[in-house]
């Protein structure tokens, strides 16, 4: 059986990979009066009073809702809300298996960004934390940077912020391995979607100061067409010596290239054009940039991609279970740029020196202590 | 330990009486892979192509929402939707107990019924229904309406139609023991909110035919004033005779009362000018509309409350876990009156003729016959 035919044959049995269960079970009329009327009402009365109390006594407390509208689902595109129920349960389980952080898909029947940010402060009162997925850009920077304005819980686009944080945590390492310097390195990033804009920001804040972004037409530059406002807006921030051209143009001399783009289209000349001792993220999905072998062979020194078959899988699952765990132990307001730094670092540090390598810079996703080191360098940093 | 100590002790070590269980286990790569990236894009594949597959693959097909605004919380009012969280997270643990329907709690930050519509249409791809729940009257009706007109999911009010479906249950066996027919019956409904709405409705769709309306100012009546556009509606279908007057007035000659009120309103008096074995449902919580023991002193002949101290206890958990688990098995695109009397006449059935009483009108709520009884009435009932 194909993975393909496995999954559909598992989803059918599954009908739904999360379930809800019940923690105060109803046997008798004392339970129910004790879980439901007229017990319930001392609680509710608490709440009423000081609504702070509602994380001591409801699943606010360790529950986050994992929101998309469906418009830009894996390398589906925009297959809808319905259709993006599996993803949005899988990310639960992943959310439930991994930090021990309930959460629950909520799928919007709506693409229009008021109406998404007006269903999504509704619903807030019930959740800890809204975790963002699979919106397509540039909507959902106005659609994160409005509900992280109006909302008093945290709100994590997942596909902009935890990528940039397990590729931050990677170029750690990786700068560690080849004996680099940020500060030094010339970094392009290809692909100026919501990841490719929070990973150059991410870096941006981290130190790095020459970052060149790209996209299907070469590098962003003030020549571009059809730039969305987003995208002007990082040509304040990137591109400083104002060049254009190619990204073939873009790579010569880099240090450091960042793929959230398109199968192959860097070739092995692009690679050997790089500085020595490159570093490569190559994580277009399921086929890569560039498939490691041809991009060690180029002469790369590092290379990561989204695969679970190659090294140095860049895996989002290092990063977001652990992060919500850590603001709702901690009652946070919001992530911050702080927390997001952390967690880029504590996932680096899951590395020791001695097991470091070019084909060892980032954790196992299976290892258990993964979020829990997360989960504490976010609390460190709630303010 | 008071109920109201033991409640807040147990809800603060629950901190959220429901919780979020991963069906799919993801133990390791292979399990990742079937359950998440790649293989959840089969699924997603083939929902895109045919919406109506979510059913088959996602929890849509067992899940309900169940929302709130908080604006009418068990007797405490409007507490708003952080203090309503214990209620609708223990109405969670009633489906999931009661009817093996997974429940999730949505509390809206919004009271607004124009918003509140939009929200719960935002969300709904997710849900196979819509439980509503404490929301204020007459907002409740054109809330319930519009979204049972826009949306293709059962949508249900439960402090309106499962108080409704028990009382019609509870009424339909007190006639077998007092040995009267509904057409000859007078009924007084007092308390003119979304329970008593909902009541008066359903029991002339059962085909009562003399109902009156009682609230605070007496009988409803053409001369009663700052009557709701609802009240209004009802007036067209209720008094037939035009009285006018008190609930003491209502009452004269009545056989049936069902109170959904306020606590000691009717006196001993009263039900003594009521017709011979009359039957009383006051359900006013926790202090009913009489005391059952003071109205059989007065002459009634079957007394039912909200109380589980007293015989003939009216409690909607013995509807609303099994109607929704019956509209989610059959794929329900709304829930019908044909559907509400075959429930009642459901619950009705499952006290046997033989065990019929004046003090047991009611199945136990905590026989596991009863939503199976009444999921099978409903799906019966599907068109």
């Amino acid at each position: 059986m194909t993975i393909d035919e496995e999954a559909i044959k598992l989803h059918r049995e599954w009908n739904g990979k999360i379930s809800t269960v019940a923690k105060a079970k109803v046997k008798d009329r004392h339970d129910l009066a004790v879980a439901y009327t007229p017990g319930v009402a001392a609680p509710c009365r608490i709440i009423a009073e000081n609504k702070a109390e509602v994380y001591n006594y409801t699943l606010k407390a360790n529950t986050v809702a994992v929101v998309s509208d469906g418009s830009a689902v894996l390398g589906l595109g925009n297959i809808g809300p319905e259709a993006a129920m599996p993803v949005m349960e899988g990310k639960c389980v992943l959310f439930k298996e991994f930090g021990d952080v309930n959460a629950f898909p909520i799928c919007l029947s709506t693409q229009d960004p008021d109406e998404i940010v007006a269903a999504v402060k509704a619903i807030a009162p019930t959740f800890g934390g809204i975790n963002l997925e699979d919106i397509s850009a540039p909507r959902c920077f106005e659609i994160e940077e409005r509900l992280k304005k109006e909302l008093d819980i945290p709100v994590f686009h997942d596909d902009q912020h935890g990528t940039a944080i397990v590729v931050l945590a990677g170029i750690i390492n990786g700068l560690k391995v080849v004996g680099k310097k940020k500060e030094d390195c010339k970094v392009v990033v290809n692909g100026a979607g919501s990841a490719g804009v929070a990973i150059t920001r991410l870096l941006l804040r981290y130190g790095f100061k020459n970052i060149t972004m790209c996209d299907k037409s070469g590098i962003l530059s003030k020549d571009s067409k059809d730039l969305n406002w987003m995208q002007e807006k990082m040509m304040e921030v990137t591109n400083l010596s104002g060049a254009s051209g190619t990204l073939a143009d873009a790579l010569k001399g880099a240090d450091i290239f960042v793929g959230v783009s398109a199968p192959g289209i860097v070739s092995q000349d692009m690679v050997r054009s790089m500085n020595k001792d490159s570093i490569l993220f190559a994580m277009a999905n399921p086929t890569p940039e560039i498939m490691p072998d041809l991009a060690k062979e180029a002469g790369a020194r590092v290379v990561g991609t989204g695969r679970s078959d190659f090294p140095n899988q860049v895996n989002n699952v290092v990063a977001f279970p652990g992060i919500f765990k850590g603001a709702l132990l901690g009652h946070a307001k919001e992530i911050t740029e702080e927390m997001k730094l952390a967690a880029a670092n504590a996932i680096a540090s899951l590395v020791s020196d001695a097991d470091l390598s070019d084909e060892n810079i980032l954790p196992e996703a299976f290892d258990p202590k993964v979020a829990e080191v997360v989960s504490k360098a976010v609390m460190d940093h709630i303010k």
